[in-house]
């Protein structure tokens, strides 16, 4: 259905804003992604939006047409608004064209299908849904199967991981596990566990990676627990050639997979 | 000077507030870093803040006495206020226990040695402080130089900067510097500028870099205009395996900086 809105105390603006926050996604089961190239981009990896929200009184858009389109043909509702409303439902000060209610995904961890791809990432009490947005884009830039979240990690469904995956929120597959769940379920099957770490490690440039291999980063102050790095099938050291021991949480995990990239296709 | 504060309206504790605001930064010629492992470092590169602020009423700590110790000698002033007033300061839920206030450095590019390191960075228009802190905290790692900035880039100064920095604000050079002025520079003797480019370039992987290399990036949604990249000594293509076309510019920086670092130690 398609519908106009023009005030900020209507119930569906309400209702868009609340998306913000992850205690109303979480009831809702949905989450927001903004922006016509990521929702094009959505559109072709098979998800279309349930709602697209749209700034009215703007040159039209041939994606924006056909976009507009499939969500309409899918029974979606499409509402059309002024680029105020959108920039609150969105928190940005200059809104994208058009924003989406996505149904978020299954991401249990036993939903994965670890043949699907030679790398997977994996990120322990991530914090910053920015580096986790970056992780997700890493994973798309390197080919990986998705992104498994460990323990307690910021939400990847957020409009700032979201924005920050630049689109891989849908081409990544996303789980959350707790350790044990984790470690359960990669133990039934195929899967090396590398983690960049301190402990017994050998250099980044000469380890022996193999397929599906899992790269893990800890969370963002307190890297991994012992216990996890213990658990990894290997260990691994980048150079550090300055007084800090440790890069940022999402470009360890970039410049490791790469690395992982250029031995697995080798 | 020691002294207690323990009003918010007290005029030091606006002055110190204001220091979030690029204006004010760049008109006091200062700036505002924070956490008791980043001033340490900062002090062991020699640089003391001219004002140390501390919330009381904490255990002591060695380092924190140390600093102290090096700021009431150098003829600093030494603050001491409550969680909450250090809280308001540096724009923090959970502040560090203390805040330096320092001196901001000599930016010219003129000023660099470039000699003086294998490995630089180069920014262009980069505009998330965030992203900028990670370039200067992947630069330590690598063992550059420092960070030139190129047109209109965020503050490297804002506190979202150096917090994400970790301390390598002290450790790596900051330039800033229009194109002209930068490339002027460069071609007055020797060095090599890289970016990851899709014109005409060769795997990252095989590239022939040479020292001094400048790793160059471009802004977050733009990507360097083509003047810059046709300047450029060498371009180079990292493998994009899923659907997006480019990575986030402070990994990209990142994957080619520790390529650079691995082939000219090789």
């Amino acid at each position: 259905m398609r519908r106009e809105i023009t005030g900020f105390s209507n119930p569906t603006v309400k209702y868009l804003r609340s998306l913000r926050d992850k205690k109303h996604r979480k009831r809702e089961g949905v989450f927001l992604a903004e922006g016509l190239r990521l929702l094009t981009d959505a559109r072709e990896c098979g998800h279309l939006p349930k709602m697209l929200v749209m700034a009215g009184g703007r040159d039209r858009h041939p994606l924006l047409d056909a976009l507009e389109a499939d969500v309409a043909a899918a029974g979606g509702d499409v509402i059309v608004t002024t680029p105020d409303i959108l920039s609150k439902i969105t928190g940005k000060d200059n809104p994208q064209a058009v924003a989406g209610v996505f149904e978020e995904f299954d991401t249990s961890v036993g939903s994965l299908d670890r043949t699907a791809a030679s790398i997977w990432l994996v990120a322990q009490a991530l914090r910053d849904p920015g580096n986790l947005g970056t992780m997700l884009r890493t994973g798309d830039a390197v080919g990986a199967g998705g992104l498994i979240l460990i323990d307690d990690c910021a939400d990847p469904f957020s409009v700032e991981a979201v924005r920050a995956s630049m689109g891989a929120i849908f081409t990544q597959r996303v789980a959350r596990a707790s350790w044990g769940e984790f470690h359960g379920w990669l133990r039934q099957g195929d899967g090396q566990l590398v983690a960049a770490s301190l402990r017994d490690a050998v250099p980044y440039r000469s380890a022996q990676y193999a397929a599906p291999c899992f790269v893990m980063v800890g969370n963002e102050s307190q890297g991994l627990p012992e216990e996890y790095e213990t658990a990894c099938d290997l260990r691994v050291t980048m150079p550090m050639r300055g007084r800090a021991d440790s890069l940022n949480a999402a470009v360890a995990a970039a410049v490791l997979s790469y690395e992982v990239l250029d031995t697995l296709e080798r």
